[in-house]
């Protein structure tokens, strides 16, 4: 099942996308009544995809993301694979939906894309046995772990460079019922290809990442884990389309704009 | 004017405490009508401050925390002292308040207390100018920068060392009156001093740092800033009672225990 988030005439609300490109009429939002962290149910109302905007999939109240979990990337960046997980914070004012601007920031003047699987948090979870990481999973979606790679390298660590606002795009939905541990990860830049990977080689899986994460510390209804990034990252420039396709899912897509 | 976030017989709400353990029968909390974001009035309604549990005085969205911003601390952990601010976040579910238990974390084994002055944020702000500092910040409380100074050591980013459960004390009340720029910051383990240092020493003052991190991100109604810690670091143990004292403000008392 797909959920999104949308907007309509200023009014917030989740539906279920039902459909696709082939679908006669394009596809559809069946507006979900309730919340889809608890049970709900879909209220029959139906909008089309195209008249809505859709927003941030989650609003997470913080993303934790994860560092050189492809081996051919951490290499492409002069790195080690490091014996631990690399875990960071983006704040939830980085993120952004599907089509939103991406603001270049005044302080860079490398920012670079990050193609990565988004795991979506369903309920409230603190040391949790490998067995029951799916229980928590509420669903997967396409992330963009933006990064001023100038700021990484100068600044010990890495709250300015891939915390800036508009750094963590993500969506377009959530999906729920998927098998996250062989999927194509695809990054386009003005529909060139810049990134293919698949989840298969990430170093720690989504289980791992889980259980360690919440070794330290509690989980939320609507947090993100960013599990990293495959080989081929490089800059953006003002303009640039940058588009993350995953295996599954979809494509989540936003354009790079100059600072008002 | 120090405001406190308390609750009573299950219900949450703002107070303003006027006087001291020598007034009369004792501080009282004149409960706020309203939010202290916004302009509000007190109710007049007054209850004993000992009949209350105070909270966490704000529940930020994002605790943005800097480190090595006192010369001395940086050089006793063998460090230099850094060209930019280093700049790394503590997660919102680190966050607890005055008499809360710390939780010593699993995976360490040498947690350390950080005395810091914290700058509570009033106003969503980005890009703020150096002259208008003051006026996006409601006031000051205690903060603690607990670290789990061994996965510090071994791990690369400092999510999991600094951003662990009950990682971030903050209290007892913000003070919206003070002039921040010379405060005694005191850090007391069972009652012993173990750090003394002044604001006055910090390499950054509060107004480099917010314009530092604005400069990146958006910071909203409730955020914190922890600007530090002056030098004398050290362990904390199970059962040890770790206080927190800032020159016009007040003491954040909390103990130490063991997981369950």
């Amino acid at each position: 099942m797909r959920i999104a988030r949308f907007s309509l005439d200023g009014n917030v609300a989740f539906g279920v996308v039902e459909g696709d490109a082939q679908t006669e009429g394009g596809p559809v939002l069946d507006i979900i009544k309730g919340h889809p962290f608890a049970e709900f149910e879909r209220s029959g109302q139906k909008l089309p995809l195209d008249k809505v905007r859709l927003l941030p999939p989650v609003l997470p109240n913080k993303v934790v993301a994860i560092g050189r979990n492809y081996a051919e990337h951490a290499k492409e960046l002069g790195n080690e694979v490091p014996d631990a997980p690399v875990v960071f914070f983006k704040p939830s004012t980085s993120v952004c939906g599907p089509h939103d601007p991406v603001t270049y920031p005044s302080f860079s003047s490398e920012v670079h894309y990050e193609a990565e699987l988004a795991v979506v948090i369903g309920r409230l979870c603190k040391d949790v046995p490998r067995e029951r990481v799916k229980d928590v999973i509420l669903g997967y979606t396409c992330g963009n772990d933006i990064t001023a790679r100038d700021i990484q390298r100068s600044e010990l660590q890495w709250a300015r460079a891939k915390g800036f606002d508009t750094s963590c795009p993500l969506g377009p939905w959530v999906e729920t019922e998927l098998d996250a541990s062989d999927l194509g990860v695809m990054c386009t830049v003005n529909g060139e290809q810049r990134q293919l990977g698949r989840t298969s080689e990430m170093i720690r899986s989504v289980e791992d990442l889980v259980v360690h994460i919440t070794e330290a510390m509690t989980l939320l209804p609507g947090d993100v884990i960013l599990t990293g990034t495959p080989a081929g990252v490089g800059p953006l420039t003002i303009g640039d389309e940058v588009a993350v396709t995953i295996e599954g899912i979809g494509t989540l897509t936003n354009k790079v704009v100059k600072r008002d």
